[in-house]
């Protein structure tokens, strides 16, 4: 597949991508929905009033038009699917429409870097799995021993709770430290301040689309068509007010001053040629977990850490396709209750720790506690996040040739308000 | 304070409380915002078509004319409390307006029973407190024995999660019992079914009304200029499902197949003669959570069953007044790390269990794990729900003479689908 815009190998957009996402052009107050190849944004709403998606059944006028991918998300996957198939065709390089119109071309191909992009959907509930086997066994073995790292439940079900939704942001959007009630460990009592534990949590995430009705189920085999596609998602944790504060109902205010996501939704089709076995699941998890397709999908996940005004440090590279728990597992287990499920919704791995040391999705793990310090390349090192520092994650599928990719989730943390 | 429509001394609506909520007239498919006196919906769209609330600065046009409250809400309280004062004044016996001209009347009153009430506001956000001590300590207890009852956070800090706000449903919805994965404690392996130990939650709830953004916060203060009024809520409860999954992140599928609510919202003006002095907090709470107004209010609190086609048991009696964190101490600490808070968003009590056995809000607590099983009058027992049993809450604050109240929140367990 070649596409007549000229896309660079190590871009994360080829024309086997075509994400979606939702952006305020240059010099505009109303937000699109567009898609993206190469360092072009492609303006579907555009595209939609040019008559390009005629062909495609039950897409409503106006639909691109707006500030998030919800309503579109709500259409169902054959929808989301012929708009990218219909995309797809357009922008391949024996397509003349687009390809020899140099006026249509300018209509709807807006330079990447012109278009502010932001939250691709309104995010109605927001819920962070806990998958990753290692990152679990990691956690548990700091708090209570390897004996006991795994809780009992844990190789039964895909362990989730419920996040913040009105605190989740948008890549680029910079977060202050937060203030909080903490206690040491050799104190009486708790004291209030600025947290002293930053860290970040490498997670990806997917999106619901098309929902169910209070007391409706999602099915292993069928979930996948209910996930509208993937983002990479930073799921910032203070650790000291985590660790004080969720015994016994979770986390809380250790979580919910942000949670950061990357812009460009990645469909589950375009991942589609990266599918892979995931983990053996051993005990065989009940019939209502049990699907038949390889659920995991091999995506290289990274994490650097740049200091201010200092160049960003390699600090972890892991795959998302250590994932125990599928995302079919954990759609089909959230929606085992009748718990309905909206387009919009966002649902988070959890941290993505791999087996090696180098893998580990969070500081806590890196540094092991802090036990082992990141030393920085110029001088310095870090236990956890200090002011100032950025945070960026990148995410992609190896192709022949290509990569499907997420582009970047980012953030700075700011000195606390306090 | 008398109106000229004549309310009966139990109910629950007299022209001293003017609650808010919305509905569908019958008929229409069209939901509005009322308030509600006696036996009477008064239809908040129509007055103000009628021009009735002219003098109320900063009242949109048509605010009143859609299925939420969220707008209204976000105009803040100086906004809710003229609206409130103008239907006030406009029910009162010496006002001729509403009073002497039948046709008026006519357009704005409309039979309650005629109202299909309706969620009040589209919830973003539902965060449930834990805030009972008596609830805390009872749980407590049974899991962990009585030395260890309380963590070591829970006088410091209101305990909180977030639940699902997907689920939150209205007064009357039925729910089927939840099916799930849980495990007895003398099993190898977890199996899948229907819970086997369904439980009611008596809570009170808040609504937001003004929100924060991002890295803002709310203190103790202010806090009730941000909260719209107060709701009956049932947090519906599977306790096999919880107690299987809930480790280490708190409840999940346990509590998320559904939440109840009543319709009306009560506002905190309406329930102002009613506040009195919460339980000493001991120890003092951090500057962050301290507060000079007592923060309680005296409002009794009524859960009965009724199994099908049986007349309703009362199974417990308790009152609000026993919470020991504030909700104003409940807000503040939810956005002290920056958390930001929207219209609509709920934020619910925890169960609140008063210190005698007839107070405990919870079959849990009330059969004290299922070792004293409540007798019915005309036979049988329960442990827990069974399926068909109808739980209906009721709440209301005592005047002299009249009675400021919530109405109910009700539901019936239907049998699983599974």
């Amino acid at each position: 597949m070649k596409s007549f815009i000229s896309v660079d190998p190590s871009s994360h957009f080829p024309i086997e991508n075509l994400p979606f996402g939702v952006g305020v052009p240059r010099g505009s107050d109303r937000a699109r929905v567009y898609s993206r190849i190469g360092d072009w944004a492609v303006d579907l709403y555009q595209l939609q009033c040019e008559g390009r998606f005629a062909a495609v059944a039950g897409l409503p006028e106006g639909v691109f038009g707006v500030g998030r991918l919800n309503a579109f998300m709500a259409l169902g996957r054959p929808v989301w699917r012929a708009v990218r198939d219909a995309l797809t065709d357009l922008l391949q390089d024996d397509n003349p429409i687009l390809r020899d119109d140099r006026a249509l071309r300018e209509r709807v191909l807006v330079p990447a870097d012109r278009v502010a992009m932001m939250l691709p959907a309104e995010i109605g509930d927001y819920t962070d799995f806990y998958s990753s086997k290692e990152h679990a066994t990691n956690v548990g073995t700091m708090f209570r021993g390897p004996e006991n790292a795994l809780m009992p439940n844990w190789l039964h079900l895909p362990v989730a709770y419920h996040g913040r939704a009105s605190s989740v942001v948008v890549s680029g959007t910079d977060l202050h430290r937060p203030m909080g009630q903490t206690k040491a460990d050799d104190a009486d009592a708790p004291t209030y301040g600025p947290s002293k534990l930053m860290d970040f949590e490498l997670e990806t995430a997917f999106l619901v689309g098309s929902g169910t009705d209070l007391g409706e189920t999602i099915s292993v085999a069928d979930a996948e068509e209910h996930i509208f596609g993937m983002v990479l998602m930073n799921d910032w944790s203070a650790r000291d007010i985590q660790k004080w504060e969720y015994v016994p109902l979770g986390p809380f205010l250790g979580k919910n001053f942000g949670t950061s996501i990357s812009p460009w939704v990645v469909t589950l089709d375009a991942l589609a040629p990266f599918r892979c076995p995931g983990p053996d699941q051993d005990p065989e998890p009940l019939p209502y977990l049990r699907g038949d397709a390889p659920g995991a999908f091999d995506v290289v996940l990274e994490v650097t850490l740049a200091p201010e005004g200092r160049p960003p440090v390699l600090i972890c590279e892991s795959n998302f396709r250590t994932m125990y728990w599928t995302m079919a597992q954990q759609l089909a287990h959230h929606t085992v209750n009748g718990c309905p499920v909206n387009a919009g919704d966002l649902m988070g791995s959890g941290t993505l720790s791999g087996p090696t040391e180098g893998s580990y999705g969070s500081m806590l793990e890196l540094s092991w506690r802090g036990t082992k310090p990141i030393a920085l390349p110029g001088g310095g090192e870090r236990k956890f996040i200090a002011d100032g520092d950025t945070i960026a994650m990148t995410g992609y599928a190896q192709g022949d040739g290509y990569r499907v990719g997420f582009g970047e989730v980012t953030g700075t943390i700011l000195p606390a308000k306090g």
